[in-house]
């Protein structure tokens, strides 16, 4: 198959099994303590009276709805929560492959394998745009590359795997293009807690009727399972409202609604968490994308600094990012990391280091040994 | 839209904004309390480690597959655990209409409106076939239907609206049916605790490569907003192994996994709760099956004494099912019901009431002096 789980596997399988011991830096799981919070409305949620285990609304609780509008500046009714981003994401692809003409999803190379994987069991055609050496998407090159066979454009800010930030400037013309084109812009934005370079926007100051934004709560309060994240759709009342309430009968036909325990405690996080929170999870990652770097660099390989998300590509003089180079680092330097191989062809001489481990330092410290 | 929730919200709406106090037999929420494993599970993950919080396996935590394998009898492998039995029979059925030629699901009628919206919504043709004069299917009229057009066929035991439970030879029958016609047989048995017959059984027993069983937690643990249901699909390593490795690539694909304190909620309770607490919520519904039925017969109506679930149909003079029918008895008696034409053309002349109320003599009581 053509998507991500499996080659994350392949390489955490490969660790598990390592003769040796092995720093993580395969898996996006965040490895911070979630806001008390949302512990809080777990232990309340396991008092509550039994009607509050029953369905949510199928667009997702009111109060966790409302508390989203208003952190996006939207209507509530243009909230969908869903399971995960990765369940808004697949109701933005879908529904703009069925809305518009074209039958292509244009993405960005290198590519999350998800986007990558979801398109192509959709039956879409797939057209990748190379981001530029600074790791960023030109808008110039994804207009050389639209066309009226382009139904949806994916876009991830703070991106993974590069770490690129997109700029207000940058999403207006993502949006733009995909108005000219009668495309859909999907612009997953699940890592815009964690942008260390303060030029994030998000896809919906665009104003477009052409835009969905998806999100979720999973890496920001470090809680990838409990499934809980969101699509912001166009106006229903506008040139393109019949996406969102095609997503809302898809959403409903899949999977009826959201799991409630995971909402209730996210809505109570949403309510009670104080800004020091976010910003001490930015502050962390900042400290560790400065030390792995640092090494990177005495170590003499070629590396982003991410402006956002907790990646960083790194490359090794004389050793592309191979799976069979990922599994000698594994088995010699004791370090995990995927390969760039895996993202498409635009990077396959990087490999992808996740830094939500607390032994980032360590892990730097093996890299920079055995590239010595 | 051609599904269920907004005929439930128009009723359930109208019913809201009665002038009166309204007993609701709408909605299909248990009202009694979920196991007290489950509280406890939730207490217990409301502490959990933060690596606890992250991703569980997209197939569902090891664990509540191995109980779940136990309880059917069938090798982990095969079981996918799924966000409620919604996404179980949604995969189901996909994978039905891609694996085999034909294009037409096929139902029964009255059906569960959400099998024949999703089977609209995916493109299928459908066919109805009409339920025997005692609410039972019989297997000859799902031979006479079957057909090579035949991809997938669905049926539900115990049977929501009808109360009916199909015995081990009418399971083997459609099973058969659906090898007969290289079609998938899609079975729903989320009621399956709810047995008042001894006569059902699962369509699992059949041994059959053409078999999905899709259940859930939803009603058995009273725990409709979790989302925790499965699907068991036949081997992987069987004739129609590629349905299983497709159906875990969607999921994956839409879901990536479920929530995660649901499942490990579940889980706690699957482990603690003793047999017990699930008779007592299946006496609990007979005895309301008991005072209803008694009432309507004394109410001079027909009815359907279910042999499983928690719905019962009846029939009064001269008052067939319809919206407006349904929209009087809530404003004259305060009886909110669904309307049978909400279900298909076959008891179009018959309400819905679901006993998930402890108001169940109450809403008896209004009907008979209503129709008296």
């Amino acid at each position: 198959m053509d998507y991500e789980e499996p080659q994350f596997f392949r390489v955490m399988q490969y660790a598990a099994r390592a003769d040796r011991d092995v720093v993580d830096m395969v898996s996006g799981n965040p490895d911070w303590d979630p806001p008390e919070g949302l512990r809080d409305g777990l232990r309340d949620y396991a008092e509550a009276d039994a009607g509050d285990y029953q369905y949510p609304p199928s667009v997702g609780l009111a109060g966790l709805r409302d508390a989203i509008a208003a952190r996006r500046g939207v209507d509530r009714n243009r909230v969908l929560v869903t399971n995960g981003a990765g369940e808004a994401n697949h109701l933005a692809m879908t529904g703009g492959l069925h809305y518009f003409d074209g039958t292509e999803v244009l993405l960005t190379d290198p590519v999350y394998p998800y986007y990558a994987g979801r398109a192509n069991f959709l039956g879409a055609d797939r057209s990748f745009v190379p981001v530029a050496e600074d790791n960023r998407l030109r808008p110039a090159d994804v207009r050389a590359a639209a066309s009226e066979e382009t139904a949806v454009i994916v876009v991830n800010s703070p991106n993974n795997p590069t770490g690129a930030v997109y700029d207000a400037d940058a999403m207006a013309e993502f949006a733009a293009i995909a108005e000219e084109n009668e495309a859909l812009l999907v612009s997953d934005e699940v890592y815009d807690h964690f942008d260390f370079s303060g030029r994030f926007a998000s896809a919906l100051d665009a104003d477009s009727p052409n835009v969905v934004a998806t999100n979720s709560f999973s890496k920001t309060m470090a809680i990838t399972g409990f499934r809980v994240g969101y699509a912001v759709f166009p106006p229903e009342d506008g040139p393109t409202g019949e996406l969102l309430e095609r997503a809302r009968t898809q959403h409903m036909l899949t999977n009826v609604t959201g799991s409630r325990p995971a909402q209730y405690a996210v809505l109570r996080a949403l309510k009670t968490t104080p800004p020091d929170y976010y910003a001490a999870c930015r502050r962390r990652l900042e400290r560790r994308v400065d030390a792995f770097c640092d090494a990177l660099a005495e170590a003499g390989a070629a590396y982003n600094r991410p402006e956002g998300g907790f990646y960083v590509l790194a490359r090794f003089p004389d050793f592309p990012g191979t799976f069979e180079n990922v599994y000698e680092l594994i088995d010699e330097a004791g370090v995990a990391g995927m390969p760039g191989e895996a993202f498409g062809e635009s990077r396959s001489d990087w490999i992808r280091f996740a830094l939500v481990t607390p032994r980032v330092d360590e892990a730097a410290a093996r890299l920079a040994a055995y590239f010595e």
